[in-house]
């Protein structure tokens, strides 16, 4: 399962290059696995409420061509791995009117509680872990 | 009182018209306001541990010069009014080489609880609330 | 003329309050801004690509209540006044779900040329002015 | 040669999880390789002023554990690998109070001139290059 994500770019994203800058994908991505994570019925704000996090722990982004303001923009987000105690999700990004390859990348993730510590996914909340791993 | 915070932009802070982004003016402004709370002896940290927070109401700030990439900037930050139930702060944003003024700004804010339901700040924190008042 | 653009609050435009980052609103205005500009044919790119910059010489935000993580967010926008010296913006930010209003906002920009020089809009760019104005 | 930066957690570079958002990461490398290219007697925007751009093109960032509002922290940059294409930065994000490590990454830029075009370092700036690459 992916899920694709439409964006168009910010003037904000943009830096002096005339580019849009390279931080932003990070938050691109993440866009795309809110999206992915709602296509499973949950939403990641209700992961958030029943205290389960998915800080990063690892993060790589490959840029194949710059985007620019006003640029639309596709996200494609999937989710790589995902085991008890870990998830990790790569990313697409095009630009949707050429569908020219303009970055690509991987997020890692671990899941906790509040406080950031470990848990066991599949212990904690086996149907939504479920979801995901039968993916 | 008066706190001055020196700064250095940054790359990202930079948008295609190859000056600051007009938004990271009111991310300079709060760090003024970090300064300026920590000098009467709390940190804006141990003041939201209290529970206690700061959100605004309202953000006004005129641009008056552009700053570039790598610009050394002061932020000069003073208490403009402070009641029970508000405080205000006023900004001034400049060039520490040329002392060009760049920028001006005003921030209100409401005395808050966690969940943002206002609060009497001189009930609530009596000794903190007398500091900052005396200013 | 108005128009009205549909945003998905941003994990990455929260803060440790768990709420929206004052800061952000000054960039969805802007997202505002370019949806309207192309309303009238034309896009803010291309003003730019002119030599035509529009940089803010004002800001002023009113927040009324706070938006969270995954909210449906609508940025009304609408041109408030024109001169050829001078133009400004009001935004209305309102929850799509609730309709209710969060935030209002104003923004004063300058006709300026690539080196921020104040031009005479209707002199300049005579189609594009009238459009504007018409309106 | 190794520089090391001093910054500030930033109010702005938290998010609801109550952490500095990842994306800022890349921003503090940005930092970083700011000042460790002021040392070796150019700063960045010169070397942009000359039309030479060093744009991303790989970001890797591993993150050992969270920063927090206000937290101090030390960003330690040295250059990895110089060739006449390509330069890479590595970085560590320590907490200067505990000494903790937070975070280690890699960047990787190529030499492009305005438009993004690959260019041979050695010959367009032989001065800077040899300097860079004695290091």
């Amino acid at each position: 399962m992916e899920t694709k994500t439409a964006l168009t770019v910010r003037y904000a994203e943009t830096d002096k290059m005339g580019i849009v800058h390279h931080s932003n994908y990070a938050i691109w991505f993440e866009i795309g696995r809110t999206d992915l994570i709602k296509r499973f019925g949950i939403t990641y704000s209700a992961i958030e409420e029943m205290g389960i996090m998915l800080p990063l722990y690892e993060l790589n982004c490959k840029y194949i061509a710059p985007a620019k303001y006003e640029d639309k923009i596709i996200v494609t987000t999937s989710i790589k791995e995902i085991s008890r105690a870990r998830i990790s999700f790569s990313y697409k990004v095009c630009d949707s009117v050429t569908d020219k390859l303009l970055a690509t990348g991987v997020t890692l993730h671990a899941w906790t509680d509040k406080n950031l510590k470990p848990i066991n996914a599949e212990k904690i909340f086996p149907e939504i872990y479920s979801k995901l791993s039968s993916n």
